[in-house]
């Protein structure tokens, strides 16, 4: 994966942080993903097709979720029931959104956000993929950014 | 979700399995997916876009994937490695290609799968999707199938 794909992913999870949330997500780390992949509590999951086609996964800690749904819902949520969830699946879809605008060239359309609860869930990716991991920092707790994304060098005309 | 999407996937779980695999699939259930979503062992998920946005997941139970990756990689596999993991992602690309093909209308393009393990794990669609669940049993074990689609009615032009 070419590193110019990265850049929109980090920029649009820190915007989108800031601007929904008024909550700042420092990076602590950026690293080439590799086996066991540990994640956080909560994963949304995103498809991205297009010109090139991957995944983004944004995994939260719990607190994290919590606190994000909790400033969304503008109530207190202290537990991960289906509002969190979609306050989460929200979120990832605003980060893939906003990267997907930087990305014009790519052309790429977003799928539906999923959410992948369970402890010491796992989202791998496609071997021939080489997803690039950074890992954040919030007051609320920490989260995690997963890119996996390939392009397609030319475009299938059928 | 109109009940024309659904059927198009059924068949393509069954033809995949039949012809990669040589293992009848057979049906057990349908039923619209409600919370808590169970699901099996490991769960290969693709987002779709297009005309319709939505996710395919195929939740296989450890000995099905097992058997199935043993039969695809021509060796034993006995533990839930990548290799395993990769033949659960290829198979839920071939699931969704078939499916694609069959519903042309929507102009649909796939994201890469994912794999998904961890026990317990739960993969959670948006709220104002409704999914249908489709439980098949083998002779290796049980498998299932879910599809949450929703049509977009007009193609945004930008």
């Amino acid at each position: 994966m070419q590193v110019e794909y990265i850049n929109p992913f980090i920029s649009a999870l820190k915007n989108t942080f800031q601007t929904m949330l008024t909550c700042e997500a420092r990076r602590v780390s950026l690293a080439v993903k590799s086996s066991p992949q540990a994640t956080h509590d909560v994963s949304g999951v995103i498809g991205l097709s297009g010109r090139a086609v991957g995944t983004v996964v944004v995994s939260f800690s719990a607190e994290v979720a919590l606190e994000a749904a909790s400033t969304m819902l503008m109530m207190e949520a202290t537990e991960l029931d289906d509002d969190v969830l979609d306050a989460v699946g929200e979120l990832t879809n605003m980060v893939a959104g906003a990267a997907k605008a930087e990305l014009e060239e790519y052309e790429l359309s977003v799928s539906l956000p999923n959410v992948v609860t369970g402890p010491g869930h796992e989202v791998h990716f496609p071997s021939e993929v080489t997803p690039i991991s950074i890992a954040f920092d919030t007051d609320w707790g920490p989260l995690s950014l997963d890119v996996g994304l390939t392009a397609i060098r030319e475009p299938v005309v059928m």
